[in-house]
């Protein structure tokens, strides 16, 4: 085996390339690309040049000097793995940015140089630039959740009336409708969509603390700088928090938030969820595919699902992808959420614990978004696998209506012990339930055959699926 | 050592005392009650109790029956340890339940006993339950929560412009004041109580699913014993649901959601947010408590904080407790967010899998929101040390804010170094900062050494830390 | 609805029962009572009595105190609740504990008191008293991973030979016997016993520190009290480790273990281990299970499996419990893990944080052995069901086979292709494979007709199934 | 702002590059490199070369074109991006891994080409590959492990007997040396490298099972392409898996383990322990770092530490980095623990929600084991502040001590009151307490002023701490 050697030296300063090799779920989908480590320092970038274009409309800044700065934050004009590697000197990446953002505005205008990040903090920056990166990345995650939520109450609506086995605890229990299991995946992806609108609307605030929450070093350049040295602190910054926020298109915080992580825990919760609502989708996909079953098939075309071993297997892959996704989530988001416990004014860990795994849950989440609106718009259904499924119990799935219906009759009990001998025999003679009870003495003369054969249909005994299809297609 | 012997057979039949003795946060404070396995059994009972009031109103069950059902459906006429013991035949309590309550109302009055889970399943029944139990948990958490931000409030505000060292990756920053600290605090809080309360008010609602979610045998039993045997499914089933939603006072689902399991990912969401909250609160307690910054004491009395072997030690005990419970609720809510992904009409073990973390969840965070409220409440606070820690730099703290003052003047570079040099010189001879630059050649004549004093004074550089408070006051 | 009242004041008082009605998987199982509140009193007793014993083997506390210490350590003989009640006092219930224990003790004899916990701290009582509730835990599991480990052997040698679709992205692949995939739960569970056997057998030491891991008290006390004033600290100390080590059956640790927390650390990976090789048998057993694959059934009997709706039903019950717990352990044990990162010579926090997780992850991993003990003997295996089921594609589990064989012949890609046509036509057409390809013009004269219904037969496509069996049994 | 265009089309061809920006614990550290998407493409590669050698050892695949294809199966030659972007259509990379390391061995030799992959299956690539990876990661990580081990082992040795206060509850508790201190860091740090030796050796296998764990693909063509057509399938396999167990250095399964996976769990448990022993060595380190203790200091040099708006911290930036890895560490590895639940022979997304968590858990502790080496190494110790904080209690961390030595002349209850009216004045008048006991009447005549100053010098209440420290450094 080639040992590997030591990657320090020169070697170290290349980048690698993030090919999405191991993340198959996220690879190529437009949520990669809104992430990926030249979005996210293009987004830090933003809110430096947001930030003195802030302060240059409280007259802090000159006007110039703003867009001058806003003209060189430009990704493309700095070393991200130069910064990345440099961030090791003090645990955040955005010393060295400022140091190299300084650098590039100076190219261009020496003078406005001494106006990039002004008063400000590591931060206030990575902050604002990580909810630059969630912000742009719910929108496409939304736009994957609305295609996907369209196609599924198309499938609620169409199916509204197909029956097919409702199965708990791995068993038939009762029939339902398609329609409302698909009802019931696009009431959980519209929760989601709810939780993520709340959060993108209104949750996601600039960050504008300053060296330790007070905003200080703003309000010394501000009196410094600004049209009124005497200028009330409260006001400066309640003003400059303002102008930042519209800058950047943010909301506006109560407080700095630099260790009061509530729009971290709460972009966690709502992704959380948003995965555990496809996750759900794709399980149950998958348990409708196996091959005993068969009553769904995942959209074949361009090789998907092919194995390397078995050629003529259609793998479900759009589902496998999104539980991989599902299964990963929930704890990368439990790391942010622990991240609430956080000390002082700016916690020495936890902070940086955050963004690795913020990345991930947009990525994931992205990706799965976007796999889930591909599975329900092309998967393939069959109504006559699900009719077929329904009469393997040989009326099992009908037995809870019969004996309600013949106690009053009968009594509850006789009623009970005539369905269970008569599933048994139908299940042991392969003889349909309604057969078998034409034969039972108890019956006789009780029902006609037209009757029996309703009663036993467990297409027509799926309660009020169809109507509650209606209900959650008019939510 | 004693061997400890098998408890099957007679042994185990005894239920064993839930004493808290592990779980200091919560023994005998409000919620441990209201969460205990008595608690459960009687919400299960109330949900039962409502189901057939409900059906009542719509005429499908006598009057006298429901009324009959409701006044037996008392915990203390059931043995909760041999319902728990049954459930291990059938995975869940409420199969024993229903036998145990069906004898005990036919004891009262035999004809009433045919009434009683009339169409229902156990699903409907143990989820209606948990759905009261966090109702009622939440009431009592909701109540601490608002007696911590009262008390939180008034310390911010007594506090506006104490200052105290801000510290950053662990070491004093700039100043800010112990008002703008106690201000984030209870922002935390006060957004842990708006998302409780988002959950508490809309998103509780009752379980009404029948079999696998169809509502066919609820259907099935209205038509049969109600005025309309040709009812409408959809009609009666809504009616239905409304009606056990007010006699629940449990809000009114749009779909069954047997497994979709929105409210238990909001709850678990919610109470992880609030564990957070408190714990931010607790560690930076524990941080300001340390023996050697002395900046807040944890109330003593009623022996308080006294440790085994050192008995002078005054332990911040309750904060410890906060700590604990934060430690430990959010990777319980994990369980309740990896729930959504649940197969089928009703999943094989993530169903039955929410039980012990709902709990919990609740019972931590109900103890820790007990806890912080005495905290809040009667936490001693240090201005003096507060200040005394502040000089200990000798102006470092204020650093930040020098070199800016002076940079217009000096140059920024030699602003910076003059300001390296004076804070070392500072540290080492044990003169205070204003002294060590009263004797700068650079700075002869150009500031008096009152505006001197000024300058390095770290109370006169909290930037907008009291105008802070008060807006998050006004919240 | 009854509003639930405040339960402080004498209510509170009293302890609630634990009736298990939350965790079936665990209610009534030998785990239980090990684990609850009254063993762990009793073991934290016991603890106590160990060291004084200890003491007395060195000469520093009389022998007749420590017998009297030892016979009045009994759990009936303290108020577990008021305990409880009174932890909240100092966050751990071993301050009251040695309170009431030196009650007790003086009770019996005043002069003995003076010697309960001499030179100890709570910390030191609490976790040699967890470490024996571990360890009297673990003695019962690995009771249970015994017997399931035998019952699985079983299996696995009854069905070395027995055919069943082995199954890949929930499809079929190719073929392979249950006896396989029974060993394969055999090996997981044999991997979980080896990994719970080194840490009960080496991994559960006595706690021994003093104050703060220096063990000074003890040393003090027993240069006091014993027989040398001039004794090595070092000395003394390893001597004292060893015997409480003798008189308490556990380990003996390099260094006191107070804030180095690798005993929790090891547990917790070893029961979310043996959770999760439960948790495999029981998701598989689930899957063969479905009413679609029936080729598995739990055993029934005693009403197990019966739903309160559907009266046919035989619901995998068992597997549902065990699957429970697997999905409960790994988040519990978490906390566990992160617990290794305390602060100081003890956390205020995270050593309280361990507890309740500790004692869930016994008791559920406790009652998931339990159950799978009795799933693993009694589960009914249909080999008919499995033959019929590896039949239903049309030979498409053998197909990789008849192409490998073929490709010498005609070709890889004409091969591929030819099986690609025959099994869309077995199929469509309902025919065997073999009969199909007995038509193909392609292979006439090629293949008698008994090569060709053995290349078709999966039961002769196995593998190496059979010996990996054998292979498995002999490990 | 700048919408993020939709990246499908051309652009999402590109890989974006992975520059570390967010992680800068492992940005440019050794471990880095050889868990990059590159180092992961080419084990896989190795591993489908050390197949084909494999095969060719039994005579069943020519050694010719075991040769070529080892010579072709370059990372280099391949298209990681698009193997990456083709793997969404099968859930997995190895399928277009296969046909392009076909398509290049073709290149070279068309007839070699056939035996790539042979018999094989996607899984047994990807994850012999793994394992690969993560051997040589930890064989990196120990190095890091090693080298802080003899840094910590050097820090014991040196502050064997410096005192220094022992915190409890975050308050001082009784005194400890900090070489006590550091053999605890040592102590965890030996744990970590021992459980992950353990894994390193003999927990990595090569995954050989064939399309579902039978290796019937490998039987076939072993048997068509090998010496003998008849070969037991038991012994050719058994040979097989030792010939590819000594080709990739791996070790030797008992049991094909697609659905078995000991191996992802262990490796987690590992890898979770390690981060939490350093991150406990970290957090710590914080503690003694803060501004008020100032006990030890992080090395500077190189700009380390520099915050962006307070030129004169050092801040903690070592500690911070590994500690923001120790908090991301247990929640990544509870997903590998969780994917013991996995279904059949292979699950649909279990397996595939390993990868990432898996990668992510070798770099962030590989990260951590380097940043931490540095840090033991070049830790500033400052026992001057460790003696001075002694002091601040006025006698607090003695008090157990002279409390105890008094007890038999004064009475345990009167030496107690003595002891906490001395202590109050010590802290209150600033005089030592050796100072005010020497006036308290009720020790005149008991003791001389020199065993005073000795029972109230901390620095002789240190217990066994040094030989504790003599012990660990044995082990």
């Amino acid at each position: 085996m080639t040992p590997v050697a030591g990657a320090e030296g020169p070697e170290a300063d290349r980048a690698p390339a993030d090919t999405g090799l191991l993340s198959p779920v996220r690879a190529g989908t437009p949520v990669e690309a809104a992430t990926g480590d030249t979005a996210w320092l293009q987004a830090m970038l933003d809110a430096e040049a947001a930030l003195a274009r802030a302060q240059a409309r409280l007259g802090t800044v000159p006007g110039w000097a703003a867009d001058a700065i806003t003209r060189a934050a430009r990704a493309e004009r700095l070393d991200a793995r130069r910064i990345a590697l440099d961030a090791r000197e003090n645990a955040n990446p955005v010393v060295a940015l400022v140091r190299d953002l300084t650098r590039v505005v100076a190219e261009d205008d020496p003078k406005a140089a001494e106006y990039v990040h002004r008063g400000s903090t590591s931060q206030d920056v990575f902050d604002t630039g990580a909810m630059l990166v969630a912000h742009r990345a719910l929108t496409l995650v939304r736009a994957d959740l609305a295609a996907t939520t369209d196609a599924l109450a198309r499938l609620a609506a169409r199916h509204r009336d197909t029956p097919v086995a409702g199965r708990t605890l791995a068993l038939h229990a009762v029939p339902t409708t398609f329609g409302l299991k698909a009802a019931g995946w696009l009431g959980l992806v519209r929760d989601a969509e709810e939780r993520l609108a709340r959060v993108h609307e209104r949750g996601l605030p600039v960050a504008l603390g300053g060296a330790a929450g007070t905003l200080a070093g703003y309000v010394t350049y501000a009196r410094l700088d600004g049209p009124d040295p005497g200028a009330d602190a409260g006001e400066l910054t309640d003003r400059l928090v303002t102008a930042y926020a519209e800058e950047t298109g943010l909301a506006r915080p109560v407080l700095p938030w630099h260790a009061l992580r509530t729009p971290l825990a709460d972009l966690a919760a709502a992704l959380a969820f948003t995965a555990g609502a496809l996750g759900k989708f794709a399980v149950d996909v998958q348990g409708m595919a196996r091959t005993e079953v068969g009553e769904v098939r995942e959209p074949g075309g361009a090789g998907r699902g092919r194995s390397s071993a078995m050629p003529h297997k259609r793998n479900p892959v759009l589902s496998t992808l999104v539980r991989s996704a599902a299964l990963q989530v929930p704890a990368l988001a439990t790391v942010l959420t622990q991240g609430l416990v956080t000390e002082d004014e700016r916690s020495a860990g936890a902070w940086h614990a955050e963004w690795l795994p913020l990345r991930e849950c947009l990525r994931l989440v992205g990706g799965a978004a976007h796999t889930a609106a591909e599975l329900a718009r092309d998967i393939e259904v069959s109504p006559e696998r699900m009719g077929g499924n329904l009469g393997l119990t040989g009326g099992l799935v009908v037995s809870e209506r019969i004996a309600a219906v013949l106690a009053p009759a009968l009594g509850k009990a006789a009623a009970k012990q005539l369905m269970d001998d008569a599933a048994g025999t139908a299940v042991r003679t392969g003889r349909t339930l309604a057969e078998v009870l034409a034969d039972a003495p108890e019956l006789s003369g009780r029902l006609t055959s037209a009757e029996l054969a309703d009663l036993c249909d467990p297409a027509h005994y799926t309660g009020a699926a169809p109507q509650l299809v209606d209900r959650a297609l008019r939510r």
